[in-house]
């Protein structure tokens, strides 16, 4: 196997805070490692656009507090043909890159193994993504802090929803995973979340609606993931409307504040270990693995695992959710 | 004139954050000097349907730091008819009530004039709006705390516009007035606002699109005021979309969010020194004026003027946002 | 075995954010399950005092995203004595309590264990401190809260840092435990961190100061755990000062803000869980057991383990603090 | 007079969040009118060490929601000599600076007024302190920033005094100035606040415990400010402990985290503001003026009165929290 001497690094994908954070530490335990260090900017696009350039300590100082991506981060459809994969290789082999570090979620991921396989490159994934539905790892990067934010936002439109007794259906990030509804609703006190792990589209009306929740509470707040097949909290609001037009319903769609700010500290650290997790594997002669954290350790999860299996979410959760909301 | 011995208090309109600070202040003030005090729920709605409680002192410990409002706020149909003000009337007489402390925008303040008027009830006004749209008032209850929660999710915005090179409308509060979005996109570092006070709907697209941005940045925020006229931020993507198909255009509204959340340290203090500036008025037999600041001083504002003159927004606001955007 | 009807609960020892979210919990999760729930207020001291109160599913409404706890606490010496907890237990007695749900750290759950094995009383505990100092959890309810509130000082204090050229050192709590210290640290990107498990006095110093920070940046950032064998940050700066004078050092003590505040979505929902499984325990006839959280499962952690176990922190925590402050 | 072609920008004296967002302004300003702009580096001592550099709108993109000074700052005592004047005014000319822009408390200001009189250099101060202690604007840059950051603050004190029955005090910046403490006090719901204008020494303690705050409340938050005179808030702490020793008294001193983290809307707009204001003030020929808001104009105010007249506290502010803190 040949001996790896310069790391790429790329963020890929929707960006997720922390990521940030995550090119500090790679760049940082690189060098320390004796490795040098290229950022790769737009993801797979600059690295067929040839957008490279080196990177020092210093370039990725006072960076752990900040949202987004230094490297940005784009979708290339180019990247998507083996045309543009070989560009892709061709500009890597001549910046003197002998493995590449990829920051992102799902699809950012099985880029790098395709890219893996046919160029035979070492690639080490790291789990970027607000949305956490990468198997293997118990957490991801940005999750946690998009989280937060979703409760600190909520608790603002509690105090609206309690002021004038209203209904507010509130719509969150996630993709087709409900970790983000399902615990935002648990923390933010919410009376339900619609999630796409539970049940029916009808069933969660009719649950929802048969909580009584008219009895006891004159307002509340229903979490309900962003979902293409029903049209999320604004389908949701509608038969609620309909059906109950003695309520007085809203909708706030949370949208983009829920990708970007600085980072919680729970993200920080993670990115940070799974950073200088990234480096070790590569000494391990680790490749075509995602880092990941398990019972707060470090593990490999083979790409072909992290990429392909669902991870579930905890039902007691909803259980948990459930009884609190009375 | 009759000698004032108990004071209603209710807050009416759009919740703002900083009415209970100002449900304290005047709670207390008023306990200071020899009152007693009533709380009137969902304001003239509530004075309607006689939901009336005595407030203490300890009633309204530990508000001062809450969003929203603990006497809750509604729009009343009711209190619209003479009929209905009639039965408030009523209500407060036999609650003992001799004067009332409404803490609300332009509606509310106008409801609170005719019911003066027609009853001949001591009346004191508090702004209490996110507007700011109040004449009279350098700031009102709420406008402070909105901005700054609108900074706060404009700067998260911006972290995903930077990362991915994209064009976000950002839509904001604010009625017909644009205090909200002329200043939150200073504070931001937009590039640009739309705002009713400037100029036609054209011009500002084109003010926007000629600015040049793309050529010296790769991604840019524009505020745009929710415009009943033209459809806000959606409006101006689509435009922007339609006559610029290269970008990646994305818009957020930021919605109810908005308007709760902890208050500033500015509106708990604003409505600290409104809410004692209310007691001092009643005290001077003041009676239909609104309780202001201005040059950092308390001013009473009668209600004709208050709700009648329109505020400008300072036009060198214009400048500098156009100057500091480049 | 006595069949369980009514449920006690208390929070003891230092408050720590997310306490209420544990009370909301363990109180609506009762009466969902059928029990009735009684408040016992200021800790043990409380029941010795029989200040105690029954708790409704509304009394817990909207305390979810408070800080502190709505039950008070406090640290009892009649509770250290025989006569003291047979005052308890025949209070406990007299308000029908048939089991006690205890939210504490250390000190509490001692004192619930002997409470337990002195009157045969089912106790649950649940780990309560910012500390995050108990075994078997791999969290405490309150130590994301208090470590995201550091990390925010930590970045404020940077600005000023970074501004001026200076070392600050920064004292944190922790007790005896570096958890708070060493990943704050890590999580504000600071220079190093000295902590009660790494080491002699003298060798952290020596270590800081010999990382050679003096080299390649003008400022730094040391985070410091109180330590009351050493003196803390006071105790360092002096003695950098002292060695080098040329350098501009300055001292914060974060002190009790790092307590308080609204408590983190983890903390949320990490107290919501906890708060349901005590119920679960007490449903399955479990008694003198901590809940706590391992590989996001519930578990049962006998008081012994709990209590008497030292929480080690993981070594390659320092490592990464070691490789990401160069 | 010389035709200004180069300005030069510099901040001095204890960093103030909005510092940044002045910088931006002052130097996109300058740019778009025409000027070329030279950073200087840690305030007066960056002249006289001639570590100057030229600014681009590029240089200052993305820096308006940083606290701290990208320019750094420094105390600078050569500066106070007339040889360390002298070299610094060899240095600005050598480097074709023709005005100077000064971002900067009493100190800075002062320093900008004798290097103007001394060498006849076009000088423009803006008001850059978090203690609010300069006359003639109503307010300063990083005022209210540091405002909310306290207050924020002792909110989350107030949830373990109130979880504890304790009596806090809580010291806090301002210098000898009571704009901090007082403000903050009322903002935060303070049962007192000891401040420099207000009585003497013994009054205020007499004053705080003769107020009966035993009787009707459990805990209590009194602000003070820093008082070199007297000790501050552990002084008072200890006289209180001795006199009342049945009384659980903490101290917090909240330190350097007052200075930074991102800055206020309110502060962002302000510098904003007075930064285009310095550049307009020098296209008019002014020198030696400090750029105020007063009533919400922009101001100019000579270096004479900003620095040597005291800002009187409104005495108001006193009533209002006495009224209120019952």
């Amino acid at each position: 196997m040949k001996q790896i001497k310069c790391i790429g690094i790329l963020t890929s994908g929707g960006d997720a805070s922390g990521m940030n954070a995550a090119i500090r530490a790679v760049t940082r335990s690189a060098i320390c490692n004796g490795y040098t260090v290229k950022g790769i900017y737009r993801g797979y696009e600059g690295l067929i656009r040839n957008e490279i350039k080196e990177l020092t300590t210093q370039d990725v100082s006072s960076i752990i507090q900040r949202g987004g991506t230094i490297l940005k981060t784009a979708r290339s459809k180019d990247f998507m043909t083996p045309e543009g994969r070989k560009v892709a290789y061709d500009n890597m082999v001549a910046a003197g890159i002998d493995a590449l570090v990829v920051i992102g979620g799902n699809g950012s991921l099985s880029g790098a193994q395709i890219f893996a396989n046919e160029f035979d490159v070492p690639c080490i994934g790291l789990p970027g993504t607000i949305d956490n539905d990468l198997y293997g790892t118990d957490s991801t990067i940005g999750y946690d802090t998009a989280l937060n934010t979703i409760v600190d936002c909520v608790d603002k439109i509690r105090d609206t929803a309690t002021s004038h007794d209203r209904i507010f259906f509130v719509e969150v990030m996630g993709r087709d995973a409900g970790f983000l509804a399902q615990n935002s609703a648990i923390a933010s006190g919410a009376e339900a979340a619609i999630i796409p792990e539970d049940q029916t589209d009808v069933d969660q009306l009719e649950k929802f609606i048969g909580r009584g929740f008219r009895k006891s509470k004159n307002s509340s707040i229903v979490i309900v993931s962003e979902a293409p097949k029903n049209g999320g909290a604004m389908y949701y609001a509608e038969r609620v409307k309909n059906e109950y037009p003695q309520y007085d319903v809203r909708v706030t769609i949370l949208g983009h504040l829920q990708r970007g700010g600085s980072p919680s500290a729970y993200d920080r650290i993670l990115a940070s270990r799974l950073g200088v997790g990234a480096i070790e594997a590569l000494k391990e002669d680790q490749r075509n693995v995602m880092i990941g954290i398990r019972n707060d350790k470090i593990v490999y999860v083979p790409f072909t695992e992290a990429i392909k299996k669902d991870k579930p979410l905890d039902k007691s959760l909803i259980e948990v959710l459930d009884e609190l909301s009375i």
